[in-house]
């Protein structure tokens, strides 16, 4: 991760601006605000603000159900209640603001969420910073033989450095033929005021997809915990789950009721349909259950025995 | 505006609950937190909660222009600058929530806006309380003649009095017969322990549009700006103007410089056709404008002058 | 159901106007196309247009996978993993649009589904037809006295008839009323020359909620399966259910691989928490399983053994 | 453009399925459905689905306005009313479908329309086709030295060309670099049978930004109007304006109606605020306005007085 000196003089000011409030506040979550939480190589995640806590849940649930509900459930089993049975209006009460610096490919499948608000920072108005990323050489996967999506052993020995070698190189030459275009140092004067520079919108698509970019990030926690609970998830790019992974924290500070539930009935549970409804009451009997029977093609039928553990 | 005793308490105790944050705090936003701003006879706005600030919408566009321009406005022009080129990204970087009360027939003009979160008290939870809107005898207006949606001249005397007749014996009938049907008192409890009560679900039907509901209502800066300008404009119906109103100087207290800028070019400003174009520019010339020749139908003429206050 | 002269007419000039396409035409959606639908006593359902078939959403999965995939499934099985994997964007790429007429405090139930687009008749410049909902006796509920939103045995007797009875007055009372202060005709014609009429956007307000309304209502398939998921469950209330139901007929015409994939995975399956699937997999094992060591409430415990039919 | 023969193939199957339908159709777009309308070096636009026509948004219309309206205006004249008052929910009833092909670097502008459907091809699944966009020579434009997102002049001569190698090889390179790392040909098969090629979802990351993607995309009417006329505008990078242009002819064989107002009121129509206003009054009375005095500063001042075409 790379802040610049400006960025860390920004967050120690405004880390030391405290003032009173009558909102809810989350001392957990406080000591992390403003903090850059490293991720790849020059990515971070950073909270900026919030808006809510478990509470500001329980609340906004209870005006659902009027006064006469007030003692049904104390707040952790309201809002395990309310993830059970996906009451998500609640959660979508609370709200929090992220500072993300992340590749330019992991941002294109990030911004498919579109119920989030989004300011990233422009390559028609700035020159975009010489960093990019270079995976770790344990994460320079093979094409996975039987996963048209997914990754395979991890390369070794030539064909590693190999890789790493040309990834590094070709990053470097676009961005030295960028900035060459471009005649322009990184405040926008020219560094040879004999031509003119190439305007930045054109300029910056000779960049590659591992430059990094940055984006302010505003979203719900209801659909947080759906990019969440999709981009945390295994099947999930290596690149983006990270991300997700630091976020998960930030969750666990924040709202730590709603995690514990979050993690229970979405990363940890898991959905079958009437077929398998069917195979796994017949197993609960003891019936014999074979998949010729069950109305599941084969893949199916993996797959349901994959998430019973069989 | 009636708030129950229960409410009054809460109210003084989330305001007496300060805590110390790092988030940007709003002092003239702080003042106002919780308490509830009366609206018709029995309404009320209240903030419950807010995110950002005047400097977070310069920071969220500062994040999109880079580096580069971070001398070029001050941030009073820059929030000028994106409300007239009407960049309206940075804006949502800004969240309120506000607890409304409010008669179902408002309530249906309201939740038309669709791009906000709303728990509304249930009626097939809760029993509803006994309260419903009576418009003050000034508010008594005539079906307009030339306007299929306007009000025309106040109802007088005999006429008046018949209609607040008509509305409140009706409230209050189909209201008592709500309370025999359900019978049960607003805890639930049997009033005629002899005979089961009608569902909550179904005998809420009986109720008329002026019942009042309430519900947490939460917003992006942006889409409130959207919702006002619609809302708090002349041809709004007067009964959801008057709410608009009141969240103006919510908005006045929260993001004194959007709320300038927006007074300025949404509410007090207005939009014109190519052919409006050329008429104004005809006229700044000194040339004679008619109706005839301006491509304009009469209605669009009549409304063209009138936007020009001639 | 109650269909106007001039709507029945409309009806016939619509399905006589055949035209030639290039695009997908589904003939089992043909065949239903602007008949009127008929639910509850008054209301009803019409597809009004719509926009792909199956075959669309397997086009836009493959797009997404590229060419390398195109022989990997077969259309039904695609689809079948679509809604497995709940890769819901393909979904989207088809549309339908409804015309619906529905009791008010049903419409206010169905309008929290906010990715549609609706156009409802307006109380502020028309008059509202004479037309409310009067439950069947069969659906006069008692409230259930084990839960709180539900409906318990049926009202019998002299009771039932006392409630139909109160309905039927009130909304009676409650319309000639709103007539009377309105002073027109269903036409907007003064019956009384000599007085002016209430503004209609104020004379609405006295009507009970359980007055007609009606709609266009507008919306992708997936999002029109997540409506349906919620609305034709046993938990939603029986008025919006049967509308829900005469849609479930339109999704069977229109696209009916996704509507079996759908029945298979979303109505007839069930979602379990990382603790529910501890139990499942012990009692697939064989191993004593008990409440108190599973970690689970008591309520969660009873709606996991309902789910496996126990 | 370049299709491959298997899209020319689909296109004229697809242009042969002649269907009966109910529906309203548009002949005009007919003619258009499935045709690619080329944009930029290898790009295209085609219309694959529509639903609705100017009818149908005036048929939404009159359901808000209910029986008494329908004889109050003709179809253009209420068209034009709902675009002049912002009456936007109508024109959500009109739907369409695109395939689009086009640079990734315009693919992350385009997606910032959140309201919108996409289906886009995957760089986990497939193996992306070597296509880069590669400015004609005309659109080589300099940065401009007064706009920091605008263009200048046109580069000439050896500056120019230099320019043009310098994309080319690079893309070139990192084309070459890409199908090197994936040790794949286009169907996937290993070209070198020894060594393992890197995962797909690794190796894109080093392609270049104007390496050519395509999607499905869906939008509803008033969103597409909403993206012509930020696209379509002068101040759009004139990459995607071009798209935008191409769709606008789709737009007027498709609504013609719909299309004239657009027209008139949002390409050729203006904006002006209070303070705007203000001045244009002075200026029609033949009073001298100047900046000093107006309230506006010196930006503002220039803004208006280029739209009043001073």
């Amino acid at each position: 991760m790379s802040l610049s000196p400006e960025q860390i003089a920004e967050i120690s000011t405004a880390r030391a601006a405290q003032s009173q409030t009558v909102r809810p506040t989350v001392p957990e979550l406080e000591s992390l605000l403003y903090q850059a939480l490293p991720v790849l190589d020059h990515g971070f995640v950073r909270v900026i603000d919030y808006m809510g806590n478990d509470a500001a849940i329980v609340q906004a649930a209870r005006v659902s159900y009027g006064r006469g509900t007030k003692k049904v459930s104390e707040d952790r089993g309201l809002i395990r209640y309310l993830m059970r049975h996906r009451h998500t209006t609640p959660f979508e009460m609370c709200e929090i603001k992220f500072h993300v610096k992340l590749p330019i490919f992991v941002a294109r499948q990030w911004i498919r969420h579109r119920t989030a608000s989004v300011n990233e920072i422009s390559g028609r108005y700035s020159i975009l910073d010489k960093e990019y990323y270079i995976p770790a050489p344990e994460q320079l996967a093979a094409q996975s033989h039987d996963n048209r999506q997914g990754r395979g052993a991890t390369l070794q020995g030539v064909e590693a450095a190999r890789v790493l070698e040309l990834l590094r190189d070709d990053a470097d030459t676009c961005y030295a033929h960028y900035e060459d275009m471009l005649n322009a140092d990184p405040e926008g004067n020219p560094m040879d005021p004999e031509r003119d520079g190439l305007a930045r919108e054109l300029a910056r698509m000779n960049l590659t997809l591992n430059t990094y970019t940055q984006w302010y990030w505003k979203i719900d926690l209801h659909n947080l915990m759906h990019f969440l609970s999709l981009r945390a998830d295994g099947h999930a790019q290596y690149e983006i789950r990270v991300y997700a992974e630091e976020m998960l924290k930030v969750l666990k500070a924040w709202v730590p009721a709603t995690f514990e539930a979050f993690c229970d009935y979405r990363l940890g549970g898991a959905s079958f349909s009437a077929k398998d409804l069917d195979v796994i009451k017949a197993l609960i009997a003891g019936k014999p259950a074979v998949q010729e029977d069950s109305g599941l093609s084969k893949r199916e039928w993996a797959e349901l025995m994959a998430r019973l553990g069989r």
